[in-house]
């Protein structure tokens, strides 16, 4: 079989232009993206896995990727860290919801605890490692919700109310704080 | 060209079945779809439209749907508000982060007024009303999550903290108040 090859057209009853296969007429309707994630404490020191693929291979992260189908997010939260990260999670509430609508993504990020002490690099990670606030490396982290989320999480741990952030003004997840502009930045 | 028909099988690399063109090859990666509605509020009346569609036609619902591509939440509930309501909405805050696993939904549920005083039903609504709190038609509200969102509204309004609400405990979507199973109930 051919790879699919697919060009942009308006399916009749529609009113956006979608991907329709050349070869057989399926419209491959894309969606939004859902990426769960979160920020997970353990004796006051945040836990950050370092990427081994793409995009952003060898920076820093917080166990975070798309949601699967007939999950919840917190389901889908703790699996990726249980994925990223062999790490078993409590997780406490919702930190924040982000939005990314150049690459269509809303994010959905937890603060959680280790429900249980041990972890490990899973295989999208090359290094696990938790990291006291003054020792995370803010220059190597991997998107900018991962700033957004552990500057947030950092706001609750001093007493800001529970009412879930959302991404900092006039931000669209489109730079690093460094003013580094992204060309691609899925988690 | 046929109707593309597709067969569930796991992809190389991948560790879930998808579903596989059977002419082309194309794997079509369903993810979790993110629906974004308001609860929306003018003069102490709530806003409120028939469905003009399956399922659950004939049936009240909020202003809801799915968020498109590029967009953000908000811009996604204001559009879906005019679609449908033809509604110019001026949105508050995050009223409830809810959770349809069943359906792969994730709903991001805003709190909103009136931007302009004029609404009227658009081509998926049969009818577009604001109702009194007592006058709502609880029997014919068109998805458990309404009966959900109207509640936390009305917790909202009587001085609850400003934190979304999620599913009701236990509750995952699959049951109308009433006990009625549903088969169905995308928004
Ligand atoms: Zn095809
Ligand atoms: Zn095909």
């Amino acid at each position: 079989m051919a790879d699919p090859s697919f060009s942009l057209t308006v399916p009749e009853g529609d009113d956006i232009a979608r991907k329709v296969c050349d070869t057989c007429g399926f419209v491959a309707y894309e969606n939004p993206k859902i990426v769960v994630g979160s920020v997970v404490r353990h004796d006051g020191r945040i836990l950050l896995c370092r990427r081994a693929i793409e995009p952003r291979r060898g920076f820093w992260t917080i166990p975070a990727g798309y949601l699967e189908l007939n999950e919840t997010p917190e389901d889908g939260a703790r699996r990726e860290a249980r994925e990223e990260a062999r790490a078993t999670l409590a997780i406490e509430r919702l930190l924040a919801v982000y939005s990314v609508p150049r690459i269509s993504q809303v994010q959905l990020i937890y603060r959680a605890s280790l429900a249980e002490p041990g972890f490990a690099a899973g295989p999208e990670s090359l290094d696990v490692r938790l990291f006291a606030e003054d020792e995370i490396p803010y220059d190597e982290l991997a998107f900018p919700s991962v700033h957004w989320a552990l500057g947030h999480d950092r706001e609750a741990e001093a007493g800001a109310p529970p009412i879930p952030f959302s991404n900092p003004d006039g931000e669209t997840g489109s730079r690093m704080p460094s003013g580094e502009r992204l060309g691609v930045d899925r988690m």
